[in-house]
C-alpha cells in the first residue's frame, strides 16, 4: 500500500521578505535549488512505487501557483484542497484526512517550505517508521539538533524503542525554549526538534482529532462534505471551516495522545527561516558570499546577496546580507537576519509598499 | 557694467553614478540642496544690479534640461550655446566669449557642479577681482585648500600682491600631485586648488588663445559664425567646431599666459566630486547619517544613502554608501567613494546597464 504524500502550504512568512511576500510566500521561490521549496518537497515523494499522488492543502490564491509548480516538474496531484480560510494546520490536515482514497490510507503530512539535503535518509527514515504508523501510531519526525535553537519546539523521547527502527515513543513535547534550557536539553539529550512532519494514518488521526478538538474534526467534516469541486480542486465550504477553531496539529492532537512516536532525523533539514539559514544551507562561492540574480561583487566577502529585477553592485564590503525584490532593499548584517519581523514591521509603520506578511 | 555669468555645462561624470548618468549628469541633479547643481550656480549670479543674463555653454542632448532647470528658478539665459561635439573647456569659453555683448564684457565662468557654501564671499571675492580683470587681467579663484588633497589641481601664488584686494600673480600651476607633495606645498603655503572658475574680459581671453592656441580660437570662430540660431540657442556649426583640438583651458591659456592672476577664496567650496565629498558637504543626521529618498534606517550609523525608485530598508549596520538610482545599486564602505570608476568599469565589462559616463 501506498502512502499519500500531503503537503501543507497554507504558510506566508515574512522572515526572507522583500523576496517573500503574501502574494508569493516561501514555498513558491527558488531558493536552495532550481526548484521552489514547494517542487523540492513533492518531488521528495515522487516515486509511484512507494508513493501516491500527493493531496495539496493550500490558500485559494495561490490554487494558479500550485498547479503551474506541479505541473512544471510533471506531478499530476490527487487534489488540490483550497482552504477558504486561515484555520492553522489541525483543520488543514483533517481536510486532507478526508480527503484520501480509504480511511486507513497513510499520509505523509509536510511542511512545503523545508529544505532537506539528504533525500534518501530522510526517505529512509519514513520507510522504518512506516509500519509503526500502519499499527496506529501518530509518527513525528525528529530533527537531531545541531545547536541549542531557540528558534523550535523540542519533543523528549522515550529511553524505551519502539522496535529496532529507531522510533521512540514521545516522553513530552517542549515549546521554544530559552536559551539555557536549550543547551540543558542538549546536555542531557535524548531531545529532537519537532519539524512538523507527521507520517499517520488518517483514520487514525481523525479519532485523535474528534476526542481532542472535535469542534475542529466537526468543521472540516462540514467543510469537506459541503465541498464544491473544479477538477482536481476541492473548495471546502467557507462559512462551516471558517468555524474551525485556528489550532495547531501539535496543541491540538501531538501534545495530548498517548500514541504519538517519534522518529529522530538526521537528514540536513533546515527551515529556512531566515537569510542566514538560507545561506547556510547553500552552497558558498571562494569568497564565501552567496549570490543570486543580477549582482557583481568585487573585494567582497561573506555576503548573502539576493537581487531580483535591479542589479547590485558591491565594492569592498563584507558580512552583509542583501536582498532586493519588488522594490524593496533591505540590508542587514550577516548573522541579523532575524531582526527582519523588525524591518517590516518598520515598512509597514511607514505606510507604504509593507507586506501584509503573517 | 555689469558681469556676465558663463555657466559650463559640459561634464558627464560618472563618479556619482549610478544617480549621475551621460544622460544626466551631476549638474543636473539636486544634490546639496532642493535646487540642483546647476540651478544653483545660475542662482548664485541673479542680482541684476551686478550681473546680466548667463551664457550656458553646454551639450545639445541637455537643451530641454537646462531650459528648464532655468525657468524653474526664473532665470532667463542670455544665450544658451549647445555644442555640437565636447572639445573641452578652452573651446567652451571662446565660444561663450564669441557671444556676449560688447567684446570687452566680463565673463565669470563656472563649472555648473561645484557646490558654494558661502556665497556671499564668493560675490565679494568676484567684485575685488572685477578691477583687475577690466584692466586685462584673467582671473583665476584659487581655493584655500583644506588638506593635501590629490584630486586637485595646484597653483602657487605669487607673494608679491596685486593691489590691496587680495589678487596675486600667478608663479606656477601644479597638475594633481602625489600625496607627499601635496603636504609639502601646505607646508610650504602660498598654493591654493584650482577651481576652474574665472573672471576675464572677453576680448582679452580670445587674444590669448589666438596667440597660444590659434587652431581653437580658429575653430570656435568659424563653429560661431556659421551658427544656427533656434530662440536663445546657439547651434555652432558642428564641421567646424569639430576641428577644435581638445584642450582644457588650463592648458591652452591660464598655464602660458603671463597676465594670469589669483584670488584666494575661502568659500566652502567642494567639486562633490564623490559620495563621500558630498557627505561631507551635507548636514547629517543625528546618527550621522545623510539619508535622501525613501529610507529607513534603524540601529544604523554614518551611512550615505540615496534612492530613487526603490525603498531602502538599512538595519544595524553603519559607514556604507548606499545608492539606487535607474535598476542599478551600489554598495561601498564609506570613505571608499573613489573606487566608483572601478565599479562603473565593471558595469560596463559586464555589459549590460552600465553607463557610457565620461
Amino acid at each position: 500500500m501506498t502512502i499519500t504524500p500531503v503537503i501543507l502550504s497554507g504558510g506566508s512568512g515574512t522572515r526572507l521578505w522583500p523576496l517573500s511576500t503574501t502574494e508569493k510566500p516561501k514555498q513558491f521561490l527558488a531558493l536552495t535549488d532550481e526548484l521552489t521549496m514547494f517542487q523540492l518537497t513533492a518531488a521528495r515523494c515522487e516515486d509511484g512505487s512507494r508513493f501516491a499522488p500527493p493531496i495539496v492543502v493550500g490558500n485559494g490564491r495561490h490554487a494558479a501557483t500550485i498547479e503551474a509548480q506541479l505541473a512544471e516538474i510533471g506531478i499530476a496531484p490527487d487534489a488540490v484542497i483550497l482552504e477558504p480560510a486561515a484555520r492553522n494546520t489541525a483543520a488543514a490536515i483533517a481536510l486532507a484526512a478526508l480527503e484520501v482514497a480509504t480511511p486507513d490510507a497513510l499520509m505523509l503530512v509536510m511542511p512545503s517550505d523545508h529544505s532537506i539535503a539528504r533525500c534518501d535518509v530522510f526517505l529512509d527514515a519514513v520507510g522504518r517508521a512506516a509500519p509503526a504508523a500502519r499499527d496506529g501510531w501518530l509518527v513525528t519526525f525528529g530533527i537531531e539538533p545541531s545547536g541549542p535553537e531557540t528558534g523550535y519546539g523540542y519533543i523528549e523521547m522515550n529511553d524505551v524503542k519502539l522496535g529496532d527502527g529507531g522510533l521512540a515513543a514521545v516522553r513530552r513535547f517542549v515549546e521554544k525554549p530559552e536559551r539555557e534550557a536549550a543547551k540543558a536539553m542538549l546536555r542531557r539529550g535524548g531531545y529532537v526538534w519537532n519539524a512538523g512532519i507527521f507520517l499517520m494514518r488518517a483514520d487514525r488521526f481523525l479519532d485523535a482529532l474528534e476526542r481532542y478538538e472535535p469542534a475542529v474534526a466537526e468543521a472540516a467534516r462540514k467543510a469537506h462534505g459541503a465541498a464544491a469541486r473544479e477538477g482536481l480542486r476541492v473548495l471546502p465550504d467557507e462559512a462551516a471551516f471558517s468555524a474551525a477553531p485556528s489550532i495547531s496539529v501539535d496543541c491540538a492532537v501531538m501534545e495530548r495522545s498517548d500514541t504519538v512516536a517519534v522518529m529522530p532525523l538526521g537528514c540536513g533539514w533546515s527551515d529556512i527561516g531566515s537569510w542566514d539559514a538560507l545561506a547556510d544551507n547553500s552552497l558558498p562561492d571562494p569568497d564565501g558570499s552567496v549570490l543570486r540574480g543580477d549582482v557583481i561583487a568585487h573585494d567582497s566577502r561573506n555576503l548573502v546577496v539576493r537581487s531580483e529585477g535591479v542589479r547590485i553592485h558591491l565594492h569592498g564590503v563584507s558580512d552583509l546580507i542583501v536582498v532586493a525584490s519588488g522594490g524593496e532593499i533591505v540590508i542587514m548584517p550577516r548573522g541579523a537576519s532575524q531582526n527582519m519581523r523588525a524591518v517590516v514591521d518598520a515598512a509597514k509603520a511607514r505606510g507604504r509598499r509593507g507586506d501584509e506578511g503573517d
